[in-house]
């Protein structure tokens, strides 16, 4: 059988690149080939896995400029029956995609949010009279700028391509170094790995609450190679860590560390130990 | 001379609220009214200010449900010039404005996307086929209600009297304590008070890299009420901590743990000291 992949589409979204290279890598010389089925929402994209309807959710974690992704957190802390499987680490490239013949012609420009911020500056020198216009993702800007020669969107250079649509400016992103990383989830067990991930939330808001479970983290030579706070939802004040970790949850440093973390936090999840595609 | 306050506008949006509390706050018996002047981004916000087209600046930094404004810190660290004056938190009620007779005709909601999440769970069982489409601001979202009774906007019950537009739904909000709190800030030195605030880079991507600071200032027995990291935006894995602490920054352990603070850090910038209004 051949193995199904949610993503956040519609397809030319930088996820769907992500799930393409994921389904690569799945795809065995006489295997079957995977098919990738797009989602509106992360949510949808990840519930859909965890309901059985696909194998596999593709889903954004952190991009290198604007941070955590935050719905894919907060749906991973809900979900109790996904793990990581796998992360990738995707170049974000950004092109201004539009039918004008020049930028001075362009009032509006599309684009989901996180693309029009990546690109600000490029905008605030080059069009900085442009109206901007969010969007649910770079490919639904696309459906702006088939008939207007005063608009333009923020999409991927292969979005262009699969649309037919022209280039007006490549390479518009503010950072060069800007990329997104990816993770594979599914309802198996982890494959194990360099990486482990886990979230926790902590009974109290006292002086020292989160030191103690950092304090274990350091104390077994582990190192914390991203934290990040989202808010419980309960009150203001309250939150959930999320936390990746350089070790394998099988060592037995970090074997010990888990039976440590599991007595001073509320709840602890362990969302899956996994290594990075092509490292 | 009146006091001009910089805020996301357009007017009826919860940051004009916040604005004009924290304005009357402000305001002496005999003294001048505040002015306050809408900007259609936090980042022109913030740099109002800092520019001195505006006295103050009410900007929102984090929300119980969604979490962190990250435009917010973000601009705050690039811009060294603005202290916190004031904290202040305000209940965010969410109305359905639709000029729509029954829910059952409203084929699409615009709204801010923080709205459109904090109102899922509502959406999902009242008007499930409902099409979402993000918009700059709640008050952006009325525009597209005016004139068509199968839309709806998401927005305060203060901005349905603003615009004389009626509401068919009280209430919407998926969590009933939904707050957001805002900062206050100014070019002036901070006033102090119970809390203070800083953010901080670290050289080094070690174990027990970001466990020094936090043991700083667990032994000198400050509590730290919240944390929160961001990309540096230089490669990805490389983060800026964002922290409030709960004590003022004249404290004698306060003025002991940031000298520590400065030496185990890159960057250290301190954003201020300052009380919540009305608490």
């Amino acid at each position: 059988m051949n193995s199904r992949i949610a993503y956040l589409g519609p397809p030319g979204t930088y996820s769907e690149t992500a799930a393409l290279t994921y389904a690569q890598s799945l795809n065995r010389p006489n295997g079957h080939p995977s098919e990738l089925k797009p989602y509106p929402c992360i949510a949808q994209v990840l519930k859909a896995t965890a309901d059985g309807e696909t194998h596999y959710s593709v889903v954004p974690v952190e991009n290198s400029i604007e941070g955590g992704v935050t719905l894919t957190l907060d749906t991973l802390w809900q979900l109790d029956t996904l793990s990581i499987q796998q992360a990738l680490v995707l170049p974000i490239a950004h092109a201004l995609l539009s039918q004008a013949k020049s930028l001075e012609t362009i009032r509006t420009i599309y684009s989901h949010p996180q693309a029009l911020a990546q690109c600000q500056q490029w905008i605030e020198q080059h069009i900085p009279s442009a109206q901007l216009i969010p969007t649910q993702s770079t490919t639904e800007a696309l459906q702006h700028i088939k008939d207007n020669t005063e608009t333009a969107a923020i999409a991927s250079e292969r979005a262009a391509t699969m649309y037919g649509l022209p280039i007006l400016a490549h390479g518009i992103n503010d950072h060069t170094d800007n990329c997104t990383k990816f993770w594979a989830l599914g309802t198996q067990t982890s494959p194990g790995g360099a990486y482990t991930s886990l979230a926790f939330s902590l009974a109290i808001n006292a002086p020292g609450a989160l030191l103690k479970p950092l304090k274990i983290l350091a104390d077994h030579g582990i190192n914390l190679s991203r934290i990040e706070s989202r808010p419980t939802k309960r009150s203001l004040g309250e939150y959930l860590f999320f936390l990746d970790l350089e070790i394998p949850v099988d060592n037995s440093d970090a074997k010990q560390a888990l039976i440590e973390l599991k007595n001073c936090t509320e709840t602890l999840k362990i969302l899956g130990s996994y290594s990075f595609l092509g490292r």
